[in-house]
């Protein structure tokens, strides 16, 4: 049974991080076996290093190490980093869906620093200073230290309140971005990969585990949420829909 | 016989532009009939209004109406803008080799938005300034009043010879970016498609467009060309060798 590595919150959904959700989406579409281990952030460089994995953001030396992580004990091996994961469990278990067909890996990479440089760094300000409390007593010095070195100011002055109602504006304009490479493509689709193949891609998994981040931090039922809803069309709400089936985090 | 709307230069290869090359080797690359007709800069914008065609750039104030565009006699339909010429062509000519296949349309949209944040933003300051006097005496007034509106200064400031060392290091650096895209693919290819189909697609194209323009302007012979073709294990010296059986403009 494949060993699946995630940060912990105090939210009634334990399972809250961005990127470690697209691997607990994909091992849920895929249908394997898994058991998930609970690592508090100061945790994570140390689970990491035991295995002699190389840093996931070598270029990133405030955070040089990063979940998701597997072990898998049908190859003895540990992976980290959620599309080298997408793309060894492909490899790996090619009776399963593909989500980066071998044909979009280079694609997929790119779509990745477009997402980065759109959504993410739209999304990063108003989240983080709100997903501290959220956190494990164990993280949340951690996670205000490393995040206020990021920023370069503190948790309380990233993004407060009066700048809430901008900083929503921008993220609705990325994802607006990220709406306009998917109306380019042929038919109305939710999902990214289109055509005769018609499939979930890692691309889609990683949309959903930011939207899933934004819905946990602010609540489904809050009016910032249903907004969020509404955005272009109903699209995001709709890629959580067709998602719904691989939303486990029981186990 | 499709019409290709093209720019003149006064370069030996009239054909100079990083967007309309894309389209020029894909007409090349699919074996369709063509002849081009050259436009000049200033005439561009009541060329695509003749055809009732939508500015290509909508939310440029600037330079709203753009080139590569064609008329195609069999379907009685003018496009314009390389990647929708190149699904165009996918569309009406299913015989001829796919450059966008239908399930990579989303990837290809958010492969533009990442390749123009990285290797075109840092390639304009350099290049621009440097093509003004390869262009015709009708097109240069044109173009030099649009772009030093857009980088907000008169072109021989954008990028001096004493800032050009620099601004190459920028431009080495960003290849290296996409160069990392590719390397995150399975094998050591230098196209963009891998896997099973190992095809070109408008990606390559749109790579080596910008390349060609490169060449162009500081000369194939030049130490600042071959410097080019060392980057990255030669990789975009060989996209272009790869290209070379479509390179033909005499058409």
């Amino acid at each position: 049974m494949i060993i699946f590595y995630d940060i912990p919150s105090n939210l009634p959904v334990k399972a809250w991080s961005p990127s470690t959700w697209k691997t607990r989406y994909l091992l849920n579409l895929k249908g394997l076996p898994y058991r998930t281990e609970w690592v508090e952030y100061p945790d994570i460089a140390g689970l990491l290093k035991s295995f002699a994995l190389p840093p996931t953001e070598p270029d990133d030396p405030l955070l040089p190490y990063t979940l998701p992580a597997i072990y898998d004990p049908k190859t003895k091996r540990a992976v980290a980093e959620s599309a080298v994961i997408a793309a060894y469990l492909d490899d790996e278990y090619p009776e399963t869906p593909a989500v980066i067909p071998k044909e979009t890996r280079a694609f997929h990479a790119a779509f990745q620093y477009a997402f980065r440089a759109t959504v993410q760094s739209a999304i990063a300000p108003l989240f983080l200073p709100r997903q501290l409390p959220c956190l494990t007593p164990a993280s949340q010095p951690y996670f205000r230290c490393t995040r206020e070195q990021m920023f370069g100011a503190k948790m309380e002055d990233i993004c407060p309140p009066s700048k809430w109602a901008m900083q929503w504006a921008e993220i609705e304009r990325a994802f607006g971005v990220v709406a306009g490479w998917l109306d380019g493509a042929s038919d109305g689709r939710v999902t990214f990969l289109g055509g005769a193949t018609s499939a979930l891609s890692h691309a889609d998994l990683s949309i959903a585990g930011w939207l899933l981040w934004m819905q946990f931090v602010v609540g489904k039922e809050s009016e910032e949420w249903k907004a969020v809803e509404r955005w272009h069309g109903g699209r995001w709400r709709n890629l959580l829909d067709v998602l719904e089936p691989y939303f486990d985090h029981s186990r």
